[in-house]
């Protein structure tokens, strides 16, 4: 497979298309961004490297933490985390009150805001030092000691996060929050302030096309059954509002974050990121869709 | 009308009611409570108090403060409030998020925790010290300068109130709370806290029986027209999701608390306060609702 | 007082109001309505009458017939009519599916759609001829012969009342409905389409004015306490998702009808009827509500 | 890979499980099945074929259809479907009215009973004699001219299936069901009533494993992306509220019946039909979600 070949196609046809889509303003941090940077990544297992644009340049990869703190969740106390969170889609805005009401506190998967706060609680109760702790993890599986928060933007969400708060606050009531509602805020918000390139991060996610292993080092970080979880859950649950239609245009697991990254995952074969700011209305990156769309269309290979 | 022989009557058929209903007990200070206290008292704008049982022991009056609150508000900014807070009945538990978050930050009403929470942030904008100024207001239309706030119960609240904490913050999310939410939730679980006796309540609640005029000092508190609204308000909104069971049985403006009081009133004639800690499922006095009823189908006087 | 007075300032007052709102136009029979109609009649239990424009011009009542329907409906089988239907304020929109669902089809009153279709399906199961007897029934306390359905609006409803469908479909899915769902809707449709002057239906309303015995003949439909209870029903949820509106301005137990028409009733006093047929967004009358306002303000007399 | 093999294992270790779940009742037919048949067969596209237990008994597929139904649309009308109904997750019971009513009437998905409904209504639109036409396709893929409907399952439902006339009526009140509603859910109850054996269905199923094409005799029905794109729907919508403990788990596009089929498959490779009538907690076959979790398992393989 000509995998160069193909982002070139894609990017050649992506010069026809009007730049749609917004950037994410309710943070101040990622509003200066420039809207129209544009970056693809795609590390193949076998040790190929393509990249298009930007790939070089770090950017906030905010959601799609998720996935990682989701990683190291699995990994400390395995299989009891789905006691506190369960692995539906949720068929609701992503940080819904409503929903989490209804379900008496019990998010309704991990990659939902609610979801990743319990799962920063449970990072919090295992780890000594949290933050230092989940940064090494991380740096781990991306065999990159550089890898860092940006306090800023950290500090940032903190400002205006109070529905973050809200999600907190309710799930406490339901005595699903264990530890104190702050420090629980303060992590997840620098958890979501880890930056990274698209080489970087497509990189990472190999762990989830290698089964569990990190492919550089051949170190187990989960159980092949684990790995495979992840990638149904990224499957089903990775886009918000729009799973569903990542599923049915793409066919691959992937998560997407504000920051307008997206990383999706053929399984046995690559992990592929792309960057670009401008974001649609249901919050995941309207041009990472589309190329996403056109490689797997192109390629002929999806999990469908 | 011989209001005291009706109370006597009163007495005497409840002598064969069961005591059914539970205490509140999600706040310690309150579950320590008696569950079989039980007092009355009726003031008349006459001038004429007639009472049962132990109508001169303290409760904590809990959510009836939010009556008084609203009053502080409306007498300090005005009709200007409503811009804040809806005056609609809430068809849904009296915490419920999913209102909330479905309309935008705006509480359907004054008498619901959200509403109480923006009366207090527009209260907190508008003191210069806050809770002494809000005792103080309290002391004047009870003409009682002992009434006081019981600090231990507050602190009880604020421990356990992570669910007044979610609405907080989401409705600081929609920026409808103006000053720090921790500030807000103090001045709320302080208001709360207010102790009175059946007899302190009902002479308070005099206020709203004589068209927002102090009867005694003869002070104007609210103008007719508000004090009219007030009754109003507390007619379709004062007893969470129990309202219309409340209009349709007893027939008079009035609010209840978790401590286990009611307070109604019969514009132009009196003010009756009733206390029993025992609960309905809906959170109302079980006999605190009984009697109430009892007394305007005795006395054939109702607002219908 | 000089209530002929009152209306004719209300009258000059009303010159300067610009004509807002829109006629109700999801039937064809009712869009063609002259949308600057207007009418009032204000009859007192003296006997007097007062009346300002079209006062004597026919008007499709619509769901103001939920209260005659209400009234019918307890006179023949009494209280066990709250067996199936509440008597709370819905706090969501007249014909909400999701509140109805999330209660397992008991309606939360009865003059929200579900709550009146329910009431359709007791008539029907209680009378022998339901439409004739239902319309005997109106005629007997009206005092009037020449009452009828129009059944050209019987029909237009019928042919686009899917979301009525809907709901009578649901409440049949929890066995709430017992007769035919086609049958049900036919004898709302029907019961919605009954024509009146505003005369024609203030004179009706007397009867909650009276404590449920009609005036002229002394004849008793409703007894005391069941009068109150309509009267309280009324004033929490007259008024669709605008009943703490209505009662914050007004003041009176009321009922609207998106014919245009609202009546409203002061216990031992009087009934007024309005007709203007431009609707606010809530559906109720634009100027309806206004005239209201300015009478009980005027008068100076509400039940708060 | 030895399927006849794990399929023995499987038939082993599952000698040891409790009898779980409980059959369908709410219609009379479907009550009268045994509840302890049990039967699975795997059609693998290289023409193996391996089967357990009571693989050749006819059951209900019932909501299995609903794949069908789609396929049938997609082939005759294409992507103009997508107008009327979405590709997302429900996260509601999947006959929910609450969500189709926030929704305006579009159904989230074509696999949840609106989104049936929907489908019936275009296949009515655009098929001569809809019900013969749709079995005639039915037999096509099927590739037997025995299969046909169950009469008396489509009229037992049709007796008891108000909920799914709320929805129809709903959806037509929003103007996305064209046809008379009787007639639409006349031809959804007979599509649901269709009866296969696992032998049957999991042949049938080949059509997904195969990119659109019939394995036997070599016709496209839907195009490669066509087909990959109902596999996708099947993955995040399969299931209803239990699609991500379904990916979870097993890892394979599958469709559940009330009956207790169900279907998956693993593209490129093989369909399987499973059968147990006890259903657990959310409605799926409760064996069936066994045998699928321990077959992909044993072979290592699943879509992740």
């Amino acid at each position: 497979m000509q995998y160069q070949q193909i982002l070139n196609e894609i990017n050649q046809e992506l010069k026809v298309y009007e730049r749609l889509g917004e950037i994410a303003n309710y943070i101040p941090e990622l509003a200066n961004v420039n809207p129209d940077k544009f970056g693809v990544h795609l590390s193949h297992i076998d040790g190929g490297n393509y990249s298009l644009g930007d790939s070089k340049e770090k950017f906030s990869i905010q959601s799609i933490s998720k996935v990682l703190s989701l990683t190291l969740g699995l990994s400390l106390v395995g299989d009891s985390i789905w006691n506190r969170v369960d692995v539906e889609p949720s068929g609701n805005p992503f940080n819904s009150l409503q929903q989490l009401e209804f379900e008496n506190g019990i998010p309704r998967n991990p990659l939902i805001n609610p979801g990743a706060l319990v799962m920063a609680d449970i990072l919090i109760t295992n780890l000594e030092n949290p933050k230092e702790d989940f940064l090494k993890f991380v740096r781990k599986i991306a065999g990159n000691d550089l890898i860092d928060f940006n306090h800023k933007v950290a500090h940032s969400e903190a400002k205006w996060g109070f529905r973050n708060g809200a999600l907190a606050n309710l799930m406490k009531s339901f005595e699903n929050i264990k530890n104190d509602v702050n420090e629980v805020l303060d992590f997840y918000f620098h958890q979501c302030s880890i930056e990274m390139t698209c080489q970087e991060l497509s990189k990472t996610f190999l762990l989830f096309t290698n089964h569990g292993k990190i492919p550089e080092t051949g170190e187990t970080i989960l159980s092949s059954s684990q790995a495979k979880r992840v990638n149904a859950i990224m499957a089903t649950c990775g886009f918000y509002d729009e799973a569903g239609e990542f599923s049915f245009k793409v066919g691959l697991p992937g998560k997407s974050g504000v920051g307008g990254g997206i990383v999706a995952v053929l399984p046995k074969k690559y992990a592929v990121a792309v960057w670009s700011p401008r974001l649609n209305e249901k919050g995941n990156s309207y041009l990472g869709m589309e190329v996403l769309e056109m490689l797997t269309t192109k390629t002929g290979w999806s999990i469908f």
